[in-house]
């Protein structure tokens, strides 16, 4: 079925099977920088904790690349991944709402431009904050401004870095402004249009989560 | 199944259930604090990307909270799924490694409390950091303190949000302390003992995910 995908058909992947590629991805997009150039299915599950029959399954599409004791080819799965997510050879524009530490450390971070992802822009209210510069040749820049930079730049993801009180109002002020999909670090929960997807993003959820397995 | 995790099983729930039920507590957290005293399926799927049936078969357990057209009581779900969790009434104590920007947005979050965590310890290497107050009542420790640190405040987790070239040697030294737990912030793939737990969290890869659905 991925492989089908990959072969351009317009199906939608099923929602797991994207979201596993994803770790893929970033596993192997790491495994890179290291110099690694291949990578077996079991490295690959003690890194993403998914089990290593699943993995075999979801790359079987690749079969000429994975050779039984020699493991996948780290390049070619790398390629093959970002054409099936769509990723391959685009830039994808990000606005950053928010430039206190959690936003800061955003604009940063070095990750996005592995994966064709931008930050274009990012806005604070903040007077102290505006003109700052989060990164070389990336300054803050007034709320005020952001439909306008928005349209100017061709941001297609708003990310909110900023308090839970505030995240409804910047929520909404993107979906006038057009965007469609909102990365949500705040704690609210945000009330959207149906064409719009939200994604909320949490450490503790994940501690959680891990400390699940901890305690049992 | 969930019930009888409930009912004092001692068997562990599958990684996807428990996955799951992290993700309804932290929405049903969030609700709490704004006001809400019931939630319907539908609103927990909107929140969480898990689809309304699946939530349902998850909480049928739950089948005197979830009345039809009223929805789950919030109150009720959220004592009910810290139990199972087993967070119930417990402290988690939590060490952090490095205080830059994104460790000092985690230092300083809040959502770690709500959910029985706390950041007790922050280490760093850097002169300039030791000291710093980035909590009320919580100051950057010199990293060489850390074994000690980490036995007298009874840290069952680790938190890395260190340079990607230092974290394998953080690592390294947590395991040698004896903390089984690793959650890993920075990009670097951790080599650690099978007994031991890292969970990678990375912006990127949730977004490559959400950008996946925007863009097919």
């Amino acid at each position: 079925m991925i492989e089908r995908a990959a072969q351009g058909s317009r199906e939608r992947l099923p929602l797991g099977v994207a979201a596993r590629l994803s770790r893929y991805l970033q596993v192997l997009t790491q495994a890179k920088k290291m110099g690694r150039s291949t990578i077996s299915s079991q490295e690959l599950a003690e890194y993403t904790h998914v089990n290593p029959t699943q993995i075999r399954r979801d790359l079987s599409g690749f079969g000429k690349f994975g050779k039984r004791g020699v493991g996948y080819n780290v390049d070619a799965l790398v390629s093959q991944i970002r054409k099936i997510l769509r990723t391959a050879g685009r830039r994808h524009n990000i606005a950053l709402f928010g430039a206190g530490r959690l936003g800061q450390a955003i604009a940063g971070s070095e990750i996005f431009a592995d994966h064709g992802f931008r930050v274009v822009a990012v806005f604070d209210v903040d007077p102290d904050k505006i003109g700052m510069e989060v990164r070389p040749g990336l300054r803050v820049q007034p709320y005020a401004e952001m439909r306008r930079v928005i349209e100017e730049e061709g941001v297609v993801v708003g990310v909110l870095a900023v308090p839970s009180s505030v995240a409804q109002q910047v929520a909404d002020d993107l979906v006038a402004a057009g965007v469609r999909i909102i990365f949500n670090y705040s704690e609210a929960l945000l009330q959207v249009p149906p064409e719009v997807t939200v994604h909320t993003s949490s450490p503790a959820v994940d501690l959680l989560y891990a400390l699940y397995f901890y305690l049992t």
